[in-house]
């Protein structure tokens, strides 16, 4: 008989962003599976256990959960962020429809990079938003286009996940360009670079220098809506409550 | 000289699913604020401390954290889900623009109603999303109808909150009517109800169901994208790894 796997979301990195039903899961396995980076930054919480470290590859991590859970050993996933989100939940579950497979898995929440972005901002995504991820190869650049113009004419903020990915900057500059043809240059733009690490950056400027920045490619960058605006070192999408009246 | 204000997203509501950084600002502080359900989620963390309750209104709350941090003490307010998304962050920080107040305030960020209800789920949320709010005083109705027309026409998965509000089901709708214009009725739609209470209630169903559903007012309807699909009890929109090509 087949064993349990868990998918969880570990957060952006720090341990004091893990949620305790995220540490509870890892704490119960007996094999931890997760790339290194990922690993390191739960290691307290897997001593003693069976660790598999897979560089890069969710493939790989998900055949050899599915090996062992068939073996009767429960495992762990771990995932950076929310394993939902741009992570290794699709990945995973699509895997085991294709190999025709129903093993008991369940997928414990994280804190993803976007609101923990948002909360070191201010209030970035107080009012509707949307996410666009500008590297997919599941999904074609002029998908992610038509993506970017519909978000851009219909006001959302927006979230850009993977501005660089393993193409370079050509899709952000043109990303950037689209989204100056409808949005005033002085947008406020969130930048958070190598979230949850030593190096970790938080940059507030505006839709007119973010072309000018030089960013490393572990970043997320938000742009404001048409409401978006700056108060001290907060960056606000306001989405007011209005006395006698409600949201 | 005023005190700290920490702004502390709890998750969607059992303590499992709360930080370990936003249970140690609340444990920290010696005055919490919150809506009573929420209070009582983490009344365990605010024992022996001062408590302020108030229904309803995120203003109220604002200006009593305010008072008391200038009165030098460090306040938390509690939000459920994460205090960035369509709760306190925006309402407090505009409430101090408003003032001219510039008083220390950290946003603790927590588990969002999306990402909770995307595991739940499966991967509803694997590829770009958009989430409209349909209720919201700040957002005009032609405004958002704009957003929903924009996010079906673009492919977005559709996260939709509020989506009653005060206004009864005439906006729901509306939207489902929209959204049915343009996706096949078999797009599958995840419905999370009343989440984290003893009542929570996880529907999977499809776009055509939709309509025929009563639901309660405390509900978060997810709206697949064109590639969407369900397997066992799973909704799943892929993101796929490709081997020797990676995302």
């Amino acid at each position: 008989m087949s064993a349990k796997i868990f998918l969880v979301g570990i957060g952006p990195g720090q341990a004091e962003h893990i949620t305790h039903c995220a540490q509870a899961a890892i704490e119960r396995a007996s094999i931890v599976i997760g790339h290194p980076d990922n690993l390191a930054q739960i290691a307290h919480m897997a001593r003693g256990k069976e660790i598999i470290t897979i560089n890069q590859n969710p493939l790989e991590r998900s055949r050899a959960a599915v090996e062992k859970a068939l073996n009767g050993q429960d495992v762990v996933i771990v995932s950076s962020g929310d394993p939902g989100i741009y992570a290794i939940a699709a990945t995973f579950l699509d895997y085991l429809r294709q190999q025709n497979l129903m093993i008991e898995t369940e997928i414990v929440p994280g804190l993803g990079l976007a609101v923990y972005a948002s909360a070191r901002l201010g209030a970035a995504l107080g009012s509707d938003s949307a996410s666009i991820s500008l590297c997919d190869q599941n999904t074609p650049w002029t998908t992610i286009c038509r993506r970017l113009s519909a978000a851009i004419s219909a006001d959302f903020v927006m979230v850009i996940y993977n501005p660089f990915g393993k193409l370079g900057a050509t899709r952000l500059e043109e990303a950037i360009a689209l989204i100056q043809q409808e949005r005033h240059l002085n947008t406020p733009v969130g930048v958070l670079s190598q979230a949850s690490t030593p190096d970790e950056k938080l940059l507030l400027t505006t839709l007119g220098e973010l072309p000018k920045l030089t960013l490393p490619t572990d970043t997320l960058i938000i742009i404001g809506n048409s409401q978006s605006y700056v108060y001290g070192n907060y960056m606000i999408t306001p989405r007011l409550y209005k006395e006698n009246i409600g949201y």
